[in-house]
């Protein structure tokens, strides 16, 4: 089987299918990764464009190591630098990328759907690295391929995940996702932190931590922007960790062979207290690694993998 | 013929015979971005450092993608993050980078003749990227050589150049090359953006723009620097763009063949209208793919192509 | 003979043969440097991250271009475009580095003790590219390597360290690493910043420039952090040039055969004055250029070279 579409945006419009070819491509690809020579000639002469909006330290070197690794040339371009300085539009700056021959640009963005623009302007792919708090299909990807290698499967599985729903690309990405693979998620968080109506997605949601976590087979927790603290969305930093941290107390509610996953950044202390982070049953580093894998997947099925 | 100069810093000294060189190489070159192996080894083992003391997306990424393309390594080296942050000099920095052996060295820099001071003190090669309000070679040299391939030619053409020309090294760089390759030149702007004596280095210059697009074959739009606004060099940007902006009448002044061309970043509204710049006449993203190819050229020709 | 460390951590703990180890092998990097193709496949597959948590040009640069020499995949990571935006921990972004598996990560740091916190933290190799006040050991391997080739020894040379002794952490690598070599050193400063008991490294210290270099083969300025000034750590950087100032002067009480070094940037006309700088004796470009060379060893060194 081969990728069909042209590009990543999202997992809304995601076949089962399509999701089990890149989770398996990217199987295939960890090995590159412990290899003694960490190189494959796969996208020889090919031209990546990481254009990053938004800072990132993980996202954009997951992408650049993948790039290196399967030969490809990889551009970075950041926000801070770019012609963004002079006031050029996002498309003008994406035209001017298309015409120097790319051949997958790989785009954060702050505006939701910004990726989108560009795929429906551009010859080339587009990879969704993160647009505003709408999705971030590659840190799905990422953690779905993470869960089946850590509990051989995804459907049947029961997945909290805690954290400020509302805005978070990752929780949405990854609803679309594990809804689609079987999975029974539910979330909590705050009251102003549930989006409305997001029953509809198929997902449980609560406002207690405990009742998402009991039973739960994964916990996912997600990294609170404290910066949003001054907004006054919720009280306190100290009262949100009082309220929604994962600890050593409520994290026994989950099924004693749960396993804990974290997008990261991590606010130690806040939303996930240190012991549980860096505890046995923490699989936060393995979705770093495999980070690395998906990207590769992704880059090798959008030049034409596996034709 | 080889290129037997050991810098690339202004039209102003190059000869006819070398601006054909250059664009001869350069259109040999534009077959490789279009490949599906998009790279040749010609520059394998040669280091070329971009030194951009402005920030810079298009320019910059052009030479870092030419760069890769011929397999050089490529090192890119900001103001922001450089030493300069403690207060080395242009100088210093230089003898340092030519310390550690680089083939080339692109420089952009806000000062007037800083590639020429780096020129005469290094042994490697020096391409100018723009320096102040001086040249801009490289834009000259992709604008002529997408010239020459829409129009077959450039001698006997009417080009006009509209915008600050005081102070666009766009501009400047043009005149040059344009007046050698034999074309006829016009210039327009607001009085106060027209160089006293223009007309010393071949050009008309008119102070509306009417007279300088009436015939053209090609109409050369500069960026206005919106920054300038402030300091009362024109009244506004509104004012300025109902007098100096080429929108769909004043287009009609010129040839009914004419083309469009823009160095970017684009202000849209301001000296263009959209419809202008996304029409049919507009070969703007031309020269963005012909920037790459001239690039790459000049790397080739100033590591001892063709010898 | 092979390097059995794991780390470039400080030269405090560096044996004689180790240094002697390094040395011999960045010599025979030299070569490389200086060849028509500059590039040898040692290190292809190889992943290095240079991490900076402060600004550097020459020391970045050098790193980057080494990597790229020995065709290692080298990705940049900086401060400010970094997770430490969102208030990452070190730990956390190096533990999410390792996770990626490099093979090497190049560190600078302000806090004295970064690098040997992740080097206990990390499977992968850690070099030290300066942490705060502490070490920066690859420059003063770099400095012995070129005082070594300039006057065929070290041990037995009289050399003087001149500036900022407490807080530099040049000065510091760099007593370690000549006294081991059986150099004799002397240091200099204002009394306020020649650290206490520095006597016990085996260095004499004074606090009049003339006590320290009369006699030297090798006088080695610091540069001075002319941000200190209004600390009042000293009274004013004319004052400071006035009395620690290497210049035609003092450079008398030299052996006539003294060379000139400096680690760079420099501050000409405060710790050291132009005519010394590009003088005959100066050898501060040759620092420079054996910088890639034992960068380069290093990284071979730490990845089996010599297996």
């Amino acid at each position: 089987m081969k990728l069909t579409r042209k590009d990543i945006l999202g997992i809304q419009d995601f076949s089962v299918a399509e999701i089990e070819l890149v989770l398996d491509t990217a199987e295939s690809f960890i090995e590159v990764s412990t290899r003694e020579i960490k190189k494959v000639p796969t996208l020889r002469g090919k031209t990546v464009i990481n254009l990053f909006y938004e800072a990132s330290t993980r996202t954009r070197t997951s992408f650049e190591i993948a790039g290196k690794r399967l030969s490809a040339d990889t551009i970075n371009i950041s926000a801070s630098t770019s012609s963004m300085v002079k006031g050029e539009t996002l498309i003008d700056t994406a035209k001017n990328l298309e015409a120097m021959n790319p051949d997958i640009v790989v785009v954060r963005h702050s505006a939701a759907g910004a990726p989108h623009l560009l795929a429906g302007l551009l010859k080339q792919s587009i990879i969704n690295a993160g647009d505003g708090a709408h999705e971030h299909p590659t840190q799905a990807l990422l953690d779905m391929m993470t869960i089946r290698a850590k509990k051989g499967r995804i459907a049947g599985l029961n997945v909290a995940i805690i954290g400020d729903i509302s805005h978070s690309r990752v929780a949405r990405s990854n609803i679309y996702g594990l809804t689609k693979m079987g999975a029974r998620v539910s979330v909590a968080g705050p009251a102003t932190m549930i989006p409305r109506g997001v029953e509809t997605l198929g997902v449980a949601a609560y406002t207690r931590i405990d009742d998402a976590i009991r039973g739960a087979d994964i916990v996912m927790m997600l990294r609170i922007q404290t910066e949003r603290e001054k907004n006054n969305i919720f009280p306190s930093l100290r009262e949100y960790a009082n309220h929604f941290s994962l600890n050593s107390r409520n994290i026994t509610l989950a099924r004693e062979d749960a396993l804990i996953m974290h997008p990261g950044p991590m606010n130690r202390g806040v939303e996930i207290s240190p012991d549980i982070a860096d505890g046995p049953r923490s699989i936060i580093l393995d979705q770093v690694t495999n980070g690395v894998a998906v990207r590769m997947a992704l880059l090798y099925l959008l030049t034409g993998g596996d034709e």
